[in-house]
């Protein structure tokens, strides 16, 4: 879907194809549309060039009898990076290759679906970067980032927005939502701020003091 | 999937049919083998149908012009039960609603995929009810539930079991597993145990002292 010599801003996210279910061929359209940097991991390699894409990286552990050197002259040029280290998890590495190469944002797709614990870990690491990389995760259902301690964004009215806080998330405070949160505190597994949706067209703000507050934006 | 008038065993778990993507109908199968109390959420209740299932309640907050009465008769006996109050989700409404009514474990599936903060809320809020409900839920990838301070139980070698901890976990013991815990700490976000492996065919024990341990069992 994206073509090979492409002088590429490096402002534009990279954008990494994770080890979940596939997502609508849409959505990878639309975020391939500008050919980003990308990053395959081994697990999606082959549903990955199926579709046509170009591949940028192949990083992984390769540890299922997987060789990705098959694909050098198909998708010349192609870097592949081992990664045995059992440590972290594939999408990390992917996300300290990309810091370690000096980008400052990526888009996040087939991230979630499939194993629940790599949907809850692969949402829930975000957390780790919050000051190195800009991440967004994408499925055919939700937009999901972290939000800064102040959040500024025009919505359209009815959005449906859910503030979930990984851990504990204290003196939250909300304009232009319909369930009003006035700082306060919310807790994974015990008070989340899910199904809230947007009040009027127009600005939304959203701030918080301490902890990690995610925000998923529904786009059913 | 299963029939009218049968006589029940109270110790059989319960099972809800929840707000997200569908499961395989052999799994939905075998949940449904010994003719559970099965409780809908009406999300789902249009794709429950469809599926031949009897539904003994229907329960939700019928919101999008959803009216459960149609099914009265083809459903007979039938209990809607309408939870307006949005301050907690379906899935918890049907917990309560369950545990009010003397039940002591409860099987859940279609919890996860989709909206990704559906699944994120649906999977944490189980700690809530870890002293009133035993509550599984699974997938077509997973199997997930709370764990007890001790555990213990058999499993075949190579098993993948997946350490996830909601918010901070401490204290974490492990016996027969690939990657050892010594009186470890997870932390949601920041390390979890994710993709850890059963040693060698036998009992696996897992101990911790403080927070809630999510043990997922990887079906695949």
């Amino acid at each position: 879907m994206s073509s090979h010599h492409i002088v590429r801003d490096d402002q534009e996210p990279a954008l990494i194809i994770a080890n979940g279910a596939s997502c609508s061929e849409e959505l990878l359209g639309q975020l391939l549309e500008w050919s980003p940097y990308v990053i395959v991991l081994d697990s999606a390699v082959e549903r990955a060039i199926q579709l046509g894409i170009k591949i940028d990286v192949i990083l992984g552990d390769f540890d299922r009898e997987f060789d990705p050197y098959i694909y050098k002259n198909e998708q010349f040029p192609l870097e592949i990076i081992h990664t045995p280290n059992q440590d972290k998890t594939d999408l990390e590495k992917a996300f300290d290759f990309l810091i370690e190469k000096g980008h400052k944002a990526v888009n996040v797709v087939w991230a979630t679906g499939k194993r629940a614990d790599h949907t809850l870990v692969n949402l829930t690491t975000i957390v780790q970067y919050r000051e190195q990389l800009k991440i967004v995760i994408f499925d055919d259902h939700s937009k999901i980032h972290l939000l800064p301690n102040q959040f500024t964004k025009w919505y359209t009215k009815n959005t449906i927005l859910s503030l979930i806080p990984i851990g504990k998330v204290t003196g939250i405070t909300t304009e232009n939502l319909f369930y009003v949160l006035q700082n306060e505190e919310l807790e994974l597994g015990l008070r989340t701020g899910s199904s809230n949706h947007v009040s009027e067209d127009g600005i939304v703000q959203i701030s918080h003091k301490e902890g990690h507050l995610l925000l998923i934006e529904s786009l059913d």
